[in-house]
C-alpha cells in the first residue's frame, strides 16, 4: 500500500510558508505499514488541482488532500476532487442546518458562500471537525478495479491532527492488513558522519531494520524501524540492532527512550540529589535556556550568570581580574575559574563555565572563531575541555551548550 | 512564466526530513517574476521519477530538480530526467579526469560508481559545484515548441544555494523579460490576527501590492510585494502602502529594513551609549540568549543572571528575601526588584527583570500558567508590566522574552 499527500493553498507556494502536516501524516501512515511515495503542493487553481487529483488517484492507494475546505471562492478542493473522481457533489442539509444554527447563535446572517462547506462528495462520509467549521471527508472508491482511500482534511494543523487521529487512522487501520512495526530512536552525542562511519558496518548487516541517521541541533539521531510477522519479532529485531549499535557507540548514546539531553542531565542530577549552576560567556544564556526548557528543572537547576563583560565574570563568578588580564577572557584558566566560581557562589553540587569565540568577528590566529573552553567543577576537582566548533555563530553556540551538557552527563554517569 | 520544483530523495518522504530548499528557490524565482505553481517530492524510484519529470516538463516553463546527483545507485536524477526529455546521456571526459585527480590527491582508488557524476544530459551545460563533487546541469530545451529551462541541482542546501545564485539566477535573468519588483517586510510587535484586523482595511484597497501576514516567534511579519511597469513605480507603491500601514500600527512596527527586534534594541542602546543587564527567572536565559545572538552585542549587553532559585534572586539581583516571602517569586514587586537589582549590581543603564509561570505545572488560580511580570529599570524609574501569555512552556518563554525586548524598545524610542 502506498500513499500520496497533497497540500493545497497558494500560500504554500510562497517563500514564507511550508507544509508541515505531511511529516505528521507520514509518521502515522508508516505506523500502518503505508509508505508515502509522493508529496505535492499545488495552489488554489482549478485546473492544476484537478490535474493533480487525477494523477494521484491513478497511482496511489491512499490519497490525502489537505486544505481548501473553507467557505471562500479559493476553496476548491471539494469540487476539484469530485471532478477528478467523476462523482457528484451533494449539499448536505444537516450540515447546512448546523451552519445556520452556528451563525444564528452569534446573531449573524450566514453568508451564502458558507453553504459550500456542506458540499459532500457522493459516497463520502463527513468527519466532524472539533476545532473548525469545515468538516473533513472520507471516501472509499475505485480506480480501474483497485480500491482507493481518499481523505479531504482541513489545512490548519490544530484541526488536521486530532481529526486524522480520531477519524481517519482507525478507519484505515480497520481496512489495512494488521502491521507489526517496532521503532526506536537512539540519541547520540557525536557528529553525524563520525556516527555513521562507526555504525554503518553494524546496521548494513541488518537490512530488515530500516536505519535512518539524522543530525539535529548538536546531536545525532539514529532511527530504527522494523516490520515483521509479529510484534514480538519486530521488537526483538529492533532491540538487537539497538544493542549492537549501543555496544559500538558506548557512552556516546545518551538516550534510547526519546528523552532529550536536557532531560537526561536533569534525571541524573535528580537521582543524585545534586544541583547545578552555570556561568556562560559566549553561549550568552543558551545553556541555561536549554536546561530550563525542561518543566520541573527548578528541582536541580539553581540558575547562573551570563557574564558577557569581563567585569561581570568577576562580579558574578569571582574570576580574578588578573587571570583575565594574563590569559585573556577566552582561555582554559578562565573556564576553570568560571566553573569553580559559580559553583561556590551558588553552593551548587556542579558548576559549568563556558567561554569562547562565537564569531563571526573577534577571532584571532591564536584564538580563532569556534574555539570554546568548557569548565566543569565539582567539590573534588575542576576540569576544563577545549573544543573547536565549525560553522556560524548560531551553530557554535548550539554545539558549545550541547557539549557542556554532554560533558556533565559523562561526569554524572 | 511558471516554475515547478521537484525534490528527489526517499529520505524526504520520511517523518524526519523535509525539503527547505524550495523556500529559497521560490524567493529567488519570485524576484525574477516567476511564480512557483507546483512542488513535488518523489523518492529514489526510477519509474516515479520519470513520471514526475514527464508531467513537469509538459506543464512548466522552468523545472528545477534537486538531489539525486551523487555517485550511488540511488542517484537517478540524471538518467531519469534524460529519459523523460528523450535526450541521450554523455559521459564527460573532463569531469572524469577531474574526479580521478581528486581521488588520486587523496591517494584513494576511485570507485567505478563515481563516474556517474560525469554523466551529462545532451545539450546541457555543466555548472561547477564549489562545495561538493556532483556538478549541476543547466539545459534549455523544447516541449511542443515551447521553451523549457531545466536545472539539475545538488540537494544539500550549502551546495544548492551558492550554485543557484552564481550560475542559474543570472542565466534565467538573461533569458526572462526584465522585471520590476519591489519588496518590503514590516516587523510588528503585535499578535497576527490583531494586526490583520487593523490593517486589512488598508491593504485591501491596494490590490496591486501583494500582502502576506505571517506570525513568527512572537512577532508578526507583514510582507509587501509589488510588480509594476518600472522599478520606480514598484518601489513607490510598496513605500506608499508601507507608510499607510505604519500610520495605522504606529509604534508597534519595529523594523522595515529587515532588522530583528534583537538588532533594533541593540541599535537604540548603542546610539545612546547605554548598556543593559537582565535578571531572568521563568525565561531561564532565553532573553540573554536572544540579545547575544547578535554579533557585537558585547558593546551594549553586559550580561545578567538566571535566577531560577529564590536564593539566587537575592544573591545575584539583591531581591530582599522578605519581598519574595510576602508576595511570592512571581509578583510585580519581585519583577521590580529584579530589574532594579541587576541594574545596580552591574552598573548598567537599563535593567530588565522577568518572573512568571512558564508551566505546564506550577500554576495556581491566583497565579496561572502564562502569568509573567516584566520589570524595566532606569536610573530615574522602575516600572513593571503584567502579561498573560497563552500556549505551552516554549511559547510562553518566547513571548515573555520578546515582550521584554519590546518594552525596552518603547522606552528607548
Amino acid at each position: 500500500m502506498n500513499a500520496e499527500i497533497i497540500a493545497i493553498g497558494s500560500e504554500l507556494l510562497t517563500p514564507y510558508r511550508q507544509d508541515t502536516n505531511s511529516l505528521f501524516l507520514t509518521e502515522r501512515l508508516n505506523e500502518l505499514g503505508v509508505e508515502v511515495h509522493f508529496k505535492t503542493v499545488v495552489g488554489d487553481s482549478r485546473s492544476d488541482l484537478v490535474a493533480v487529483a487525477r494523477t494521484a488517484i491513478a497511482r496511489s492507494d491512499i490519497v490525502i488532500f489537505m486544505g481548501g475546505l473553507g467557505p471562500t471562492e479559493d476553496d476548491l478542493t471539494r469540487e476539484c476532487v469530485a471532478e477528478a473522481l467523476g462523482v457528484e457533489i451533494q449539499r448536505d442539509p444537516e450540515v447546512i442546518t448546523e451552519l445556520y444554527k452556528r451563525f444564528a447563535e452569534r446573531r449573524l446572517p450566514m453568508p451564502e458562500n458558507n453553504s459550500r462547506q456542506a458540499d459532500v462528495l457522493e459516497g463520502a462520509v463527513l468527519l466532524k471537525n472539533a476545532n473548525g467549521t469545515a468538516p473533513a471527508q472520507w471516501l472509499v472508491t475505485r480506480y480501474n478495479d483497485e480500491r482507493r482511500y481518499v481523505m479531504l482534511l482541513p489545512g490548519p494543523p490544530n484541526e488536521l491532527k486530532p481529526l486524522f487521529d480520531a477519524e481517519c487512522f482507525p478507519r484505515l487501520k480497520e481496512k489495512l492488513p494488521p502491521q507489526f512495526i517496532a521503532k526506536r530512536m537512539l540519541r547520540v552525542a557525536m557528529g553525524e558522519s563520525a556516527c555513521d562511519a562507526r555504525i554503518a558496518p553494524v546496521y548494513m548487516k541488518v537490512p530488515e531494520v530500516q536505519t535512518t541517521i539524522l543530525a539535529h541541533g548538536g546531536e545525532t539521531q539514529v532511527h530504527l524501524q522494523c516490520r515483521a510477522a509479529s510484534q514480538e519479532e519486530a521488537e526483538r529485531r529492533v532491540a538487537e540492532l539497538s544493542d549492537r549499535i549501543e555496544d559500538e557507540l558506548g557512552d556516546a548514546v545518551f538516550s534510547t527512550g526519546g528523552e532529550t539531553l536536557e532531560q537526561i542531565v536533569g534525571y541524573y542530577l535528580q537521582m543524585r540529589g545534586a544541583t547545578l549552576a552555570v556561568a556562560e560567556s559566549c553561549t550568552g544564556g543558551m545553556l541555561a535556556e536549554r536546561l530550563t526548557s525542561v518543566s520541573g528543572s527548578s528541582r536541580y537547576f539553581l540558575g547562573g550568570s551570563v557574564v558577557y563583560s569581563n567585569e561581570l565574570k568577576t562580579e558574578f563568578a569571582d574570576v580574578p581580574p588578573e587571570l583575565i588580564a594574563e590569559h585573556g577572557a577566552v582561555s582554559r584558566p578562565v573556564a576553570l575559574a568560571l566553573a569553580k566560581g559559580i559553583r561556590e557562589r551558588t553552593n551548587a553540587t556542579f558548576g559549568i563555565g563556558i567561554t569562547g569565540v562565537a564569531g563571526p568577528t573577534g577571532g584571532t590566529p591564536d584564538k580563532p572563531v569556534g574555539l570554546v573552553f568548557i569548565g566543569i567543577s565539582t567539590e573534588n576537582e575542576t576540569e576544563a575541555f577545549e573544543r573547536r566548533f565549525p560553522g556560524d555563530r548560531e551553530r557554535i553556540r548550539l554545539w558549545a551548550s550541547f557539549t557542556a551538557m554532554d560533558l556533565l552527563r559523562r561526569k554524572l554517569m
